[in-house]
């Protein structure tokens, strides 16, 4: 069985130990997943996870998009972030662009989601990803809800991942355990996303759940440091999307408590960077129909300037086919960090692929072609880039433009 | 023969009458183009164009790229681009990222230029298209120049035009005579372009060259102004070039002269536009293995919103792929609005296709889908977003992203 982390770039912490790719959620979690003909393939498409501790700690992050899907301004609007207890999710169907009758139909699968737990209302949040701009089928998701509600189960994660997916070629879902002072704790994660996926999110849905037991605040400012770090930092297409949502969630089951401030508090927090990250490289190696997924490192003197070169590189067409065609094309990596430098020329740039440095100072440099050649047909590829002055770094991961994304996309809808 | 004016997008004004597709000057100038050897394929690689007038005016634009190639560093530090009269081209080597030496390589470039046309160092402008990162082979280039200097013709355009291709599938040419008080003139142009091309600018060339006599003043504000509605109004991949480079030349051999703020500066000036528009909008329909272009009207309160919103749907892989597969999936469009809008759900976006309304102040609005698919198929599909606000309006050519995108990138260099 392949583990978890089987990535050069994702070191797991010492107090992580893979649980395996087996069902199985934290203490105090069960979920369900079920087919309720959302999508035309009879595929599964409704989820429903509940938390029953009462006490449950929560956060979440939703996209930035001006145009938000309605679950998230539902979520945003009429949820307790904080102490979630409930997610209900569909996919198929992004019940985004539907207006008014859309947001009342966020709504309604709230109200169901609460009868279906057996929580309140405002601690149920709501999720939806697939196509944009078709009405909701309200009777389906209904009937999901309702079905998924008689199969909860403690090894549900399973079918739940399973039921949140659209394109996605492959599961991404985490199992991990965290050692800490008191004892261990459980951190799982199921993700969903393939398409539309951008350095400023992704249309990607990312429930997490532990049985540590932490305060909302610390769920919230972990929450908010790992998605910057993950989720924030990859690229399938460069396309913000309308539905994105992570949602944390602590069951304090395992009653090892998580103080703010604590070297137990920094052990978590690093074994869901790890597991974030982790998931967030799937995503990109995903990146619907991606051959070989990319990582740029960008160092320099100021973060906007490093963030805008590696989204100019993550996101460039040229870097991707390149990517795509095994074509150590190192032109195509210069220009695109021109392309978010303007006025600076002439710039001084250095450029390394695989340790094999093809440009100093903005001019190429000889190098071992034949061994650059042999290092881009590897399944990861990794690029540095180095600007003026110092303090600064980023790391953005890409996938690479190839065929198959041609053909998903061109056939998505019709 | 198939018109220059081929597109219901680009009126030509009255003034304006097509000369043909066949080869032939304005009067004052002569051009050529020669196979040299830098390209493998044997394709002519080097090309010449000079103006015979001692007091010829002119005006140039480039990439605003920090990474900019030593010919466009040359022009502006080693040209005088208000009296531009020899242009010296070589394609297959964009001579970009090449330090020092490359710079010393456009200033030897500019060096055979003068020997090759007779005229002073400082009135020859040097570009290069092709290839980044790789020395450029002098030994060829110079003999290059030295064969093309022995075939200046007036009807030299054509193999000039040709000389300076590189993944174009077609020439892009114009020919065409403007009627002003004083007379008739000559209007004419050679361009390149197909990949690597942002709204930003792009990987393109571009020479003009009238037999009017216009002050270079003149010149220098008709090109900003037509540059900024052609070539920085189209999308093949988002990717600003190091190399792009538009030189705008007057003879003044027809002895009609323009004035500043005359009927005929205005008239000039249309004529212009709308031959660089057409030479924009060719380049995005070339597009590198491009089967539709897309045209995208945004309109609203402000300049600044409207041109990011039009960027952000233009350079959307998600948009070209749904444009290449004839697919009406406006979701995507709205995906790209938001994208380009954060922070301001819930925004009120219209968008109709082809005269269609599919989306009213952010919600779908029903439609004839099959009207609609059907409208999707033709070669040039229109795309109108409606923001708050008005007052404010920008247009963009792109083309679409396909099989062959891919296939021609993934394959450039190796």
């Amino acid at each position: 069985m392949s583990p978890f982390f089987d990535s050069r770039w994702i070191e797991p912490p010492a107090q992580v130990s893979e649980l395996g790719s087996g069902p199985g959620l934290p203490a105090g979690f069960r979920a369900a997943g079920v087919a309720a003909g959302i999508k035309a393939s009879g595929a599964p498409d409704v989820g429903v996870l509940v938390c029953d501790a009462p006490e449950a700690t929560s956060a979440a992050r939703f996209t930035r998009s001006g145009v938000q899907a309605a679950p998230v301004l539902v979520c945003n609007e009429h949820c307790d972030l904080g102490m979630v207890r409930a997610i209900v999710v569909n996919s198929g169907n992004a019940n985004a662009a539907t207006g008014r009758p859309g947001f009342e139909n966020a709504i309604k699968m709230q109200g169901a989601g609460s009868i279906a737990a057996g929580v309140p209302e405002r601690s149920v949040a709501v999720a939806s990803t697939g196509v944009i701009g078709v009405p909701l089928p309200m009777d389906a998701v209904n009937r999901g809800i309702v079905s998924a509600a008689h199969e909860l189960a403690p090894d549900g994660d399973v079918a739940f991942a399973t039921a949140i997916q659209t394109t996605d070629a492959f599961e991404k879902r985490a199992r991990v355990s965290v050692q800490l002072s008191g004892g261990s704790v459980t951190l799982t994660a199921q993700a969903k996303g393939a398409g539309m996926i951008s350095p400023g999110f992704a249309t990607l849905l990312c429930f997490v759940q532990t049985d540590a037991a932490l305060r909302h605040q610390t769920c919230d400012l972990l929450l908010a440091v790992c998605v910057k770090r993950s989720f924030e930092r990859i690229s399938v297409d460069g396309q913000l999307s309308t539905n994105d949502t992570v949602i944390l969630q602590a069951s304090g089951a395992a009653a090892v408590a998580i103080e703010p401030e604590s070297d137990d508090e920094l052990h978590f927090g690093e074994a869901l960077d790890a597991v974030m990250r982790q998931l967030a490289l799937l995503i990109a190696r995903d990146g619907e129909g991606a051959r070989r997924i990319g990582r740029v490192v960008v160092r320099g003197g100021d973060e906007p300037t490093v963030s805008a070169v590696a989204r100019s590189v993550a996101d460039s067409q040229l870097v991707k086919t390149a990517l795509y065609g095994a074509d150590p094309n190192w032109g195509r990596i210069i220009q695109a960090v021109g392309a978010a430098m303007p006025g600076t020329a002439p710039l001084p740039v250095d450029i390394s692929i695989e340790g094999v440095q093809v440009c100093a100072r903005g001019a190429h440099v000889p190098h071992d072609a034949d061994a650059l050649a042999q290092a881009v047909e590897r399944d990861e590829v990794e690029y540095e880039v180095g600007l003026p002055g110092e303090g600064a770094e980023v790391e953005l991961f890409f996938s690479d433009l190839g065929h198959e994304y041609v053909t998903i996309n061109a056939e998505y809808t019709t």
